[in-house]
């Protein structure tokens, strides 16, 4: 166990907008959310997946919703608050502690704002290792846990409890509730015990995202690179440096669905990379040659800075390195890249791991 | 209390498809239903809303969804049953009785099976003495009564625990949830005691149904007009005879809406008449002359056997009766107009009372 303070978070919010793939959300808003919470609460526990027993009740908590509209509805906490009393109140069990879903600049620090609220210890632990648009795409889908009984509300006070038959209902039909109920909602979902914990997480991905997020914060310090850090941190490579010259983005079936295009400069100079993304980075390619594919991450750094950009993040002329970084083992099964590979986004190919695509490169 | 057999589950589902205003839901679905609950189960209790004690917890009982859907999802009964139980246990608290939230041929009659099922009485009452389209619009909705903590379920086996902050977010919400759970789904709505069941529904809707029905099938053993009949029980109106010559119907954002056009015939030949309806008829007009507006009831009746037409049963070329029922007092409050009134579904007209409309044209 160790508490989190306002730099951890900091750090934290960095690192999780990084793993986020270009959505999971604004890490200012996490940040903020997060922070507050420590002004008001003090410092929130976090502690490692062994410290947790076998029969304790764990709720992850998450915000749903196009990150473009997360932008403009920015959550009070309380209606995340309300989403978990109510689950705990219908599961008639207390809950030990509750661990984001997913690697994500809101949804990686929004359990935070709740533990600090509840005064409950937050796992350092998720169910992606990075940001996908889909509740059934996380680790505890791929081993059987079911999404359900899981509650949704909104900041408005409606709410709702879920039983569905499998995960994939209960993204359906959360996906329509939530497009109705402006956009975004807060979750509280997958339910399970300690021993699942263990079994069917990705461990350590909160000590992951504060150490990238403190090594981009020290390299400006120290004058170091902070892209070179973040690759040696995360066992990634450097797919594309440019420019920003195209942003085609719509909001529709409560998903931010489109393509960046990005003008290659230095190496890159005269190549262009094209990138789709749907609330995350899925596929990047280099004219017909494709230099990354989920589940793989696919990452958008300022060039100068380090820091990652999220897909509502781009604009025209920001000049960027775009990163690949290879995904959690769990995702590299079969049933990882059924649930979450090219093809279920209705991309024609078959899944390649990033280091193979860059071996064909050179 | 009396006891409901086959017989009056015949009548009363025909009498229910009159008041249904074409919704409501297939009479002959209602009755299979109803009717194969009776033969496994025995009669079923039909009570008076005296008979019910004031601290008794009720439950009204629907089917929700486009009745175009409905007639191609044909309940088991097992849904409602889901639905009914998991309402019960969230409650915590046993269920005294149900009731239908609305006449309809689906709709007036789902009770009874699940009555049947769990060997509880059906209260001769419901919340609109006719069909609306959508949740708000019951006469509990008009007393401040909450449709939530209500449960929605589907076939597969999802359902849902929704709590709002008032009856138009519980249809919102229901209704996309509805539409992606493929089109209907099974609701227990409405939660209250027996005082406010006293004082909120609509007393003995089940029975002013068996005697139309009883009147309709009466009337063709004894020589009678079925349509002079029906129209001396609901202190009716012939509002036009014709025959059906085009029919517009699509179902769109979980609704069957459209337009029926009827040529004149006897005393309206050379007249046409035009029906507008969502699930329900809504406004039927003669070139430009309103005959008869929500929330006043407009009945297609079949001109040889008297029995009602539903909005999915109009056929082009049936020769039919075109009559309107005055609604009941409630309905024709400020609230009852604002709630289901001609401009809450986007006509530009004044309610004005069928009688009122039926006196200018003399």
């Amino acid at each position: 166990m160790r508490l989190i303070g306002k730099q951890e978070i900091e750090d934290i919010a960095v690192g999780a907008a990084l793993l986020g793939t270009g959505g999971g959300g604004d890490p200012y808003i996490g940040k903020l959310m997060a922070q507050q919470a420590v002004e008001e609460f003090g410092p929130i526990k976090l502690i490692s997946v062994d410290e947790v027993p076998d029969d304790a009740l764990i709720v992850p908590s998450a915000m749903m919703g196009a990150p473009t509209v997360m932008v403009e509805k920015i959550p009070s906490g309380n209606e995340a608050l309300g989403a978990f009393e109510a689950l705990q109140n219908y599961l008639g069990k207390e809950i030990y502690a509750t661990m984001p879903i997913e690697a994500g600049g809101v949804n990686s620090l929004l359990p935070f704002a709740l533990a600090a609220k509840l005064g409950l210890p937050v796992i350092d632990a998720d169910g992606m290792g990075r940001a996908f648009p889909e509740l059934q795409m996380v680790t505890f889908y791929l081993d059987g846990v079911s999404a359900t009984p899981m509650v949704l509300s909104d900041e408005k006070g409606n709410s709702s409890i879920l039983n569905t038959v499998n995960s994939v209902w209960a993204e359906k039909i959360a996906r329509v509730a939530t497009v109705e109920m402006g956009g975004s909602t807060m979750l509280s979902i997958y339910p399970m015990d300690g021993k699942t914990v263990k079994q069917s997480s990705i461990h350590n991905t909160l000590l992951l995202e504060e150490n990238i997020g403190k090594a981009i914060r020290e390299a400006k310090q120290n004058k170091l690179n902070p892209i070179t850090e973040v690759l040696n941190l995360t066992n990634g490579h450097t797919l594309f440096k440019g420019k920003v010259s195209d942003i085609d983005r719509k909001t529709e079936t409560g998903f931010a669905r489109g393509k960046a295009t990005i003008e290659g400069m230095e190496d890159n100079q005269g190549e262009t990379l094209s990138l789709y993304f749907q609330n995350e980075h899925l596929l990047a390619k280099s004219g017909d040659k494709v230099l990354c594919m989920t589940p793989d991450l696919i990452a958008v750094l300022d060039t100068d800075t380090g820091l990652p950009i999220t897909t509502e993040g781009l604009r025209y002329g920001a000049r960027c390195v775009v990163i690949g970084l290879p995904a959690d083992a769990k995702w590299r099964t079969e049933k990882g890249i059924e649930t979450a590979g090219p093809r279920y986004f209705g991309y024609d190919l078959d899944y390649t791991p990033l280091e193979e695509l860059l071996e064909g490169e050179k």
